[in-house]
């Protein structure tokens, strides 16, 4: 109805036009084509409703301010689901009825089944020397500035204060496991420790999912010299020491090789973390240092030491090149087939490929090479000799059940040795598999449990007696885990990053900006939360609007 | 005239309704009306020109539009000045001929000076253990994770970097100075040093503005188990010590006095800091704790004690009434007339009133109570013992020039002794003054050098020798420093604040939340740069969307 309306209006606009225009060609032009148009429609019987059309600035500005207000009440919506996130509401409390499940553990593998759990059915303890997730893969960004640490930080409690029953969050180190009488000791080494400081208590199921530490092969000066990329504070040392080199080498009257040694930082261990590491120093030295430290730039240099014939054997040939090649342009030097014999405090002694030993001078030596156990895995594995014999870690079956105990622990993760990378990825998936498992488990109980009563009551129907044991009988079997590959990313510095992903049942690789892009939007979607999201996004934004910090703080 | 046209349009809307009204569809509906409306319109002898008035949405939604645009636009300055900021330009180098000024320190006296100083004039040497700035008025913030801790630091080079002439920055800390010689000695005391990292250098004019470190009053166990609040790694450490406290008391079967003691803050020190701090502590509490712990936060208890007879005593009665009467509805306890004896590792031994002695059990001990002179102070005023014989700090003439020497150092902010309190204010003042006296003096400094030339040659003319004198002379005279009091701020925790503002040669005293906002606008403003405003008020936003990180990093 409006629309005909203004068709009408627009014509008698027109027409009273022409008279105000004197001198003007392009503008005259279009109106008297107007005129002529009208013209003829009146000549028509039925007139054609004339249409207005608004103009293309004000549609312009009306299609803005649809898109504002649209963005405005997604605005809105997301403070409504921030305000729900951070204000949990009560919960039910322990039930003595429920068997008890302790997670030890706070990593991809824990904290995976902590999300995916249903926490009614269990009296869930978790036990953790962190109190917090650890947001692994940007540890590298963290490490440089481009990230700051506490936004890929989770609290546990973000997580359990969400769950329909209570979960208990202790923050203290697993000191031991009694597989027999079924048992946790755990201990608070943190700094300030109340009167109760060491504790046991028993599970019914425990899941172990307690990680890894760094590996040093026992290479001397490793962990006297070296700072490694696992923890948290890891990046942080990392972050002061390289600056302490920068400034070091600002210091007036240095000899021209002590500062060239001062900025000659060596990355070891060629694989995802060691490759983003030295991307990520790379851009920090294009995009900030040079323009804050323009005297000392130019002397920063970079090198990647691999053991292996490459970097990044996890990854397709072509992609491979491809970062080789990245590197290459980035004055990145790599240095394949090269052991690492000694770490001093101003050097790192090298066994090149040609077995030649050479001592290499450098401010900073950043290890980020494999994985060992930890010593309370290594004592739960000595108390099953005969099962557990493997030296990677932990056997498990195919439903993640340590393999010489009654089927109660489950072990996910690094802290076993499958067939699978030691990766989050992995970790994840057999948590979130954990937290099937673990509800069929509890329905299971539940059956027994019933089944117990209607033993007691002989006069209980047949028919429910024998429902009950066909469901229980198809609950027995689990099925076991299975891991699905969902590809390898990697950032590989110079706004480029790098991806294996599945397609099809084949593979694709890529590589260059574009995959920088996917790689930052694939990471914010793995984050295990709206608000670390958020956090991470407006870091990345922050960086690209000032740059990186170069405080030593 | 829009109106009326309106009108006519609505009326004869209205008038054709009826006869439409007999069930039959919209569409058709509207086909007839427009029929009469354009009947209307012809009718009328002269057709009155009709104008499309775009409907309210419209309109609103164009206003929303430009309103999006504009702020687009300052969106795109913004970055364009962030850009401009982060990319600084090359500089000229240092210049044999000018004279060398030396500033030691990067607190509020050093970077006012440097963010006021034409370095054109000067070869500037900055020395300081720290390289970057601190916002140390925020500090309370950064303790309780309200503001992350870099968002208050600006690296010293952010400054430097912009201006004309290069300026040499040092991380190293000042350890002699050389007042006869001219001579600054220092040293890199940072864990990583290089071949050289020790060195002294000549200087024409030195500024000392090394500040003060915490003073305790020789109190057993304030050193070895207090938490202090005056650089970074403070409030970093309190943080961590905090959550430290929260999970011990989390530790299972700790017992309920156990978790009363390692939940009660003591904060000693009435002075702003403290009392920050505590509103601080209370809103963490409150926001953020009772949804994570709720367990614990019934337990929490934040103790304020203060020697004095009240807090704040630079502030208004009134104010001091009204922080009392917000810390009691919010259950902060204020102790006041009541000394600190010793600092325990799990209690404080207090003098009351009294005079009784106390030990209160306490998990934590904040230490925000006075400052004292530096070592490094110390030693220069013992080389001018007749002149320096303040034991409070440095005694400066109203130029700023230490008593004692010849004019060529200055002091400024908590390292002097003056009649001024030794706030950022002060300090920030007495550093901008100085820019503008050391502006004057190479000023002088240049016209003396010409004035030497003409001297050697006696051909020049009188007139401009004269001139030059007569400008000398004028020159000779520094118009001494005074300080402008700009208001004394506090934040009191709830969301209200205090303030203590001049006006009109009297005082305006207010507090509440409207005073808030002026205290986060007022530090917004205070702030040094773009970079660090936009820093601080994201953390703000953050707060507000997801509350405070409870990790224990």
């Amino acid at each position: 109805m409006q629309a005909t309306r203004v068709r009408v209006l627009g014509r008698s606009l027109a027409a009273s036009r022409p008279t105000a225009i004197t001198r003007i060609p392009p503008a005259r032009l279009r109106l008297q084509s107007t005129g002529t148009g009208a013209e003829a429609s009146a000549s028509a019987p039925p007139p054609p409703p004339p249409v207005f059309r608004p103009s293309l600035w004000k549609r312009f500005l009306q299609a803005t301010g649809s898109i504002t207000l649209v963005t405005l009440a997604g605005g809105g919506a997301f403070y409504y689901y921030a305000q729900k996130d951070k204000t949990p509401g009560p919960q039910l409390p322990h039930d003595p009825s429920k068997k008890t499940l302790v997670i030890c553990g706070s990593g991809w593998g824990a904290t995976s089944l902590l999300n995916s759990l249903e926490t009614e059915d269990y009296n869930v303890i978790v036990i953790s020397p962190k109190n917090y997730f650890l947001f692994t893969p940007l540890l590298p960004s963290v490490a440089v500035g481009t990230i700051s640490p506490r936004s890929i930080l989770q609290p546990t409690r973000y997580v359990t204060r969400h769950k329909k029953r209570q979960v208990t969050v202790i923050e203290a180190s697993a000191t031991d496991v009694d597989p027999v009488n079924k048992t946790v000791t755990f201990a608070d080494t943190s700094e300030i420790q109340g009167a109760v400081s060491n504790t046991t208590i028993p599970y019914d199921y425990l899941v172990f999912a307690v990680g890894a530490e760094v590996q040093t092969f026992n290479i001397p000066g490793v962990r006297e010299h070296a700072c490694f990329m696992k923890e948290l504070e890891d990046a942080e040392k990392m972050q002061r020491r390289f600056m302490d080199c920068m400034e070091s080498a600002a210091f007036p009257g240095q000899t021209s090789d002590e500062v060239k040694r001062l900025l000659h930082m060596v990355v070891v261990g060629g694989g995802p973390t060691g490759v983003e590491l030295s991307g990520e120093l790379h851009d920090f030295l294009e995009e900030d240092l040079r323009s804050w430290y323009p005297e000392l730039a130019e002397s920063v240099r970079i090198t990647l030491v691999e053991a292996l014939p490459s970097v990044l054997p996890s990854f397709s040939k072509q992609l491979i090149d491809y970062t080789e090649s990245t590197f290459k342009e980035a004055k990145i030097d790599i240095l394949t087939k090269t052991m690492v014999k000694e770490v001093k405090e101003k050097s790192v002694v090298l066994q090149m490929p040609d077995k030649s030993i050479v001592e290499v001078p450098c401010g900073l030596v950043v290890w980020a090479a494999g994985n060992t156990l930890r010593n309370v895995t290594r004592d739960l594995m000595a108390k099953l000799p005969e099962a557990q014999n493997n030296r990677r870690g932990i056997t498990v079956d195919e439903c993640m059940r340590m393999a010489g105990t009654d089927g109660s622990i489950f072990a996910v993760g690094d802290c076993t040795a499958t067939t699978y990378a030691p990766t989050a990825q992995v970790a994840s998936q057999q948590g979130a598999y954990l937290a099937r498992v673990l509800g069929q488990l509890a329905k299971r109980d539940n059956l027994e449990y019933r089944l117990n009563e209607l033993d007691a009551a002989p006069e209980a129907e047949k028919q429910e007696r024998e429902q009950a044991e066909k469901r229980l009988a198809k609950l027995e079997k689990l099925r076991p885990f299975k891991y699905s590959h969902q590809g390898s990313l990697a950032y590989i510095g110079s706004d480029k990053a790098i991806a294996d992903l599945p397609f099809f049942n084949g593979n694709l690789a890529t590589g260059g900006v574009a995959t920088f892009l996917f790689w930052r939007s694939a990471y914010l979607s793995t984050l295990f939360s709206m608000r670390n999201r958020t956090l991470v996004a407006t870091d990345w934004l922050k960086v690209k609007f000032f740059g990186r910090d170069v405080s030593r703080e």
